[in-house]
């Protein structure tokens, strides 16, 4: 079913579905419907039934979503029924917090490895990794076969370390420099923008009150 | 014209179309077309046309946008004509990353000041900031009329500070904490979730290949 030509804004929205369905598991939840997702997350229901419809028939009339069938079907057709290791280059302030981040745990992904080009960082540990030489990053993200990679170091160095991790195979970047990479074709990239965010939101700040 | 309940989800890609549009200043180009905006950003130019609809008529047949003009426009309907000062809550390695973030300029937001409750850390720098004691917090940012916080303390703290932004005034957060907050209403939270973004790009892996 997934072979069909879904719009990204669409994939966009399955994580988000799935991070709810996740907090009801822990509410001790069973059943769920397109109402109740709806109104916990801003969206319609008649979205979030149309989404859905584009990968399967996953509810039932009357009784709604079976949570955890429902999780366990957007973690299957998301990919992250596996769990995806991570190359995290640059063990600044971002790299630091990204290799002792809580957030990883039954989401599909971890951290495997932190790389730094600072002679003063490598051999140090950051989390419960050790900081490696970033020369030995094509060899190791190769050898590991890593597909992942968080990229966390300063805007001018980006685009070279990017190029980098593509050449040994990662196919799946998230970006916290503030810059854009130009990459082949076949590889993703995500921006984490806390300006879009905060943007976003102060269009609901009245700037006549403040 | 703002006055209309517009979704969320339009008001959340203004944002990412003013950014293409920035970068396009950036390129010294002088207007654009909802076709290429679209293909920079992967959005279909009806969906373009019909967002922008929403707040004005901005284009010309034939010529298209106004760069500069439609910049102008979207900074007017996302209130970041004005600066707005953040309060950045916990120095840890997010907080520090965020108090020398460079990716603020000219974007509506500001730093002003940064806390934690760490005696080992107040007093000292954090960024171009000296980290203030998170017990006077209530009182400055209240004093300095502060409306916008970033929260990056840990997650077992995290609710109980947002209640102290809350009450100092503070109506937009920026979470970064792993945990769901549970504000009142009129307070509005954006989560930083690097695994939202993650899930999201693993559709595009083909498990089977790796």
């Amino acid at each position: 079913m997934e072979s069909k030509n879904i719009p990204d804004i669409v994939i966009g929205r399955l994580p988000i579905y799935l991070l709810a369905l996740q907090r009801m598991v822990m509410e001790g939840r069973l059943y769920t419907s397109s109402q109740e997702l709806g109104e916990r997350l801003g969206i319609s229901a008649a979205q979030i039934r149309k989404d859905l419809s584009q990968f399967g028939e996953f509810g039932k009339q009357g009784t709604g979503y079976n949570i955890s069938f429902l999780s366990d079907q957007l973690r299957r057709i998301l990919n992250i029924e596996q769990v995806w290791d991570i190359a995290v280059v640059g063990a600044g302030d971002i790299g630091h917090a990204l290799a002792g981040y809580q957030g990883f745990t039954n989401r599909g992904f971890r951290v495997a490895m932190i790389f730094d080009n600072d002679p003063e960082k490598i051999g140090k540990p950051a989390g419960n990794f050790i900081i490696q030489d970033v020369n030995q990053l094509t060899a190791l993200v190769k050898e590991a076969n890593i597909k992942v990679a968080m990229l966390a170091v300063p805007a001018a160095h980006a685009q070279a370390v990017a190029l980098q991790l593509v050449e040994a195979g990662v196919k799946t970047i998230l970006n916290y420099a503030p810059i854009t990479l130009n990459l082949p074709a076949g590889v993703r990239v995500s921006n984490i923008d806390p300006l879009i965010h905060l943007q976003r939101m102060a269009y609901y700040l009245d700037p006549e009150k403040e």
